[in-house]
């Protein structure tokens, strides 16, 4: 035959190995999703035998990813024994690097956060900044009082897109020297975990949609305005990345009224707003938060800027709207305190848009969208390495 | 336990029957894909046992969904019979509406188009225009010799948003009377064969994936320019349709120079080329294809125009490359032919606008597009409907 078989890999039947393990599995996904439950709930729940639940349960007890946690007296019948996952048979790691703040949380597998910590970033270098996420991380997993091998999957936020190839983050632009080559696999090498970078508009999405406002929603897009702008999109429960990662990059999306060479993350971010304040009128030591507590007293030049604002978030909206079809749209990051102030102009200016409008609403986790995201998607791949792991022993 | 106990199905169990069936669709799709076969080579491929090939491909020939193709003398060893899916177990109908023309063709599962036909749209309402396709569809499926019953899934491509609640399609501003409700319901009802109806921009770039340029692409967008200005996304070998089907509404971009309440659509479309080529100076009884003709002669006015309509597209370009990453854009539609008069514009605005520049190129299958997408998805569902349905009996 062809060429193309000697690189093929058979596919595997499904044997009795292969079935044994998926029922384990299929049993522990139910008790996470459904809550304890004794066999003969899992039983009925599953369409699996009897004997089958029972000796998948003794077989994910002995491999400590499940325990016991009670009883069940049904009003007939016996006193059963009720199981669920054992949070404790494994841990992900969460780390925000942002411009501000890096964060980092260390969660179980039921996702409930056991040791987490929040630094200042006064980082002045890339490998500076490197260092600073190491030893932040050791210290949380180390508060815990677990070891790093009992960490299984640890996610990164960032600015910007990853590029796998060339083993750097690109259009980090708000980070100097952070496009480095090299230098995740570094942090990776000297925590000893395996760990993914992710661009941080995204997990914020991730975040939302798992603990926040986006959960159900079909698709749903984040955008995240502070030090820069971004998108993250969830469809259907999973990231929606682009061809190289780099979807929702909206900072570059051309906008009316542009003036080369500037971008819509340059008209939309933070520091956008202090420069339209100042160019409204307003003077002295300006930040966003200071424009946007002027702008909710009613000072002029502020409200000017705060409304600019709206309107170019407007386009993004907008422009997300008629690519997408999101069935909600939020708005979330470092304004995220303010956008009860922005809400109005950009469905003002949406009106004489688009005939394409969906909700928009704030985000509900704040400053830890990214962080929780981060956590959410470690934990993903912490339970598959966990069950792969203890199941194979 | 809960509430939701009641409404919960249990999940099936991977019993012996389903293992069964499982590993007949196996071998189905390895053939599908991999070309004829022995029963050796497909134990090899697939790692099942001899036996258990034996007899799933006895159960799949038994269906009628197998047959032999003839044999394979290797070198050493016994002459071996080959087989291959039987491409006349079912059938799958693909319908193109456009304003100008209705297309039809019929497919065998191999994709093999056994049947066609192309009529000129002359219908004067929409009910008309129902009509006019439940009559061709019956006439090519008369011609091939076929019943409908024989007909495993029928798609239909419309330009607008197919809305399952409503029944209707919205947003099909060129098909007057066309957003009615029922009228694909009737359509169905007619032609007795199950129905689906998809945008048009969306089959065309599955067409283009599954037959075309964009083999092989990760993400890719197809930009379909004519009558209406509209866009298909294919994900990893999917349509992206957003949360209600309107993913790809480019044609309610906001744009530089928008003059309300002029949408892009208004600006892009072949009609706006003709507007602007007027603007500029020509005249007479004016076409866009007249005006592309008279661009390549190097009419100044014409020159003008089609150069303004690839700026107004290198802004779609822009948008849909901030947020969805594509590997890919493909420029198609009715201004397929002219293409190359577009894409140095197009490539030349588009440096002036963002860093984020996705190789462009023309579409392969130029009027067929959405034709050959909409056969490509009906094939998609008729191949497992005539699985479900033959392995059944």
């Amino acid at each position: 035959m062809s060429a193309r078989d000697a690189n093929e890999q058979p596919e595997q039947p499904w044997n009795r190995r292969r079935l044994r393990s998926t029922n384990e599995r299929l049993l522990l996904d139910r008790l996470r999703a459904g809550g304890p439950a004794s066999r003969a709930q899992l039983a009925r729940k599953t369409g699996l035998s009897k004997p089958t639940v029972s000796s998948a349960l003794a077989a994910l007890e002995e491999a400590g990813l499940v325990h016991e946690v009670g009883t069940h007296a049904p009003e007939r019948g016996r006193v059963a024994v009720l199981y669920a996952p054992d949070p404790a048979a494994g841990h992900a790691l969460g780390i925000d690097i942002g411009r501000g703040w890096l964060r980092v949380a260390l969660a179980d597998l039921d996702g409930a956060v056991v040791a987490r910590a929040d630094v200042r970033n006064r980082a002045r270098s890339s490998g500076a900044m490197a260092d600073l996420v190491v030893t932040t991380a050791r210290q949380v997993v180390a508060n815990s009082g677990l070891g790093t091998d009992e960490v299984a999957h640890a996610v990164v936020g960032t600015p910007g897109v990853y590029d796998e190839k060339q083993r750097r983050v690109r259009y980090a632009m708000h980070l100097p020297g952070w496009g480095r080559a090299g230098l995740f696999d570094r942090m990776r090498e000297m925590l000893g975990i395996p760990l993914e970078v992710h661009n941080d508009a995204n997990l914020a999405a991730l975040g939302e949609y798992t603990y926040g406002v986006g959960a159900g929603s079909r698709l749903f897009a984040y955008i995240m305005i502070g030090t820069g702008l971004g998108m993250g999109v969830v469809s259907e429960g999973r990231l929606f990345t682009g061809a190289h990662g780099g979807a929702g990059e909206i900072g570059f999306l051309p906008w009316p009224g542009q003036q080369k060479p500037e971008t819509l993350e340059d008209a939309v971010s933070g520091v956008a707003v202090v420069e339209a304040a100042r160019h409204f009128g307003m003077t002295g030591q300006l930040t966003a938060k200071a424009v946007f507590d002027a702008a909710r007293e009613g000072h002029p030049a502020a409200v000017r800027a705060v409304r600019l604002e709206g309107e170019r978030i407007a386009h993004t909206v907008a422009a997300a709207a008629a690519v997408l079809d999101p069935d909600l749209v939020v708005l979330g990051g470092g304004v995220g305190h303010s956008i009860d102030l922005l809400l109005p102009p950009v469905r003002e200016t949406l009106r004489t848009l688009t005939p394409l409008r969906p909700r928009i609403v704030p985000g509900r986790l704040g400053e830890d969208a990214v962080l929780l995201g981060a956590v959410a998607t470690a934990l993903g791949t912490a339970r598959d390495v966990v069950f792969d792991r203890r199941s194979a022993l």
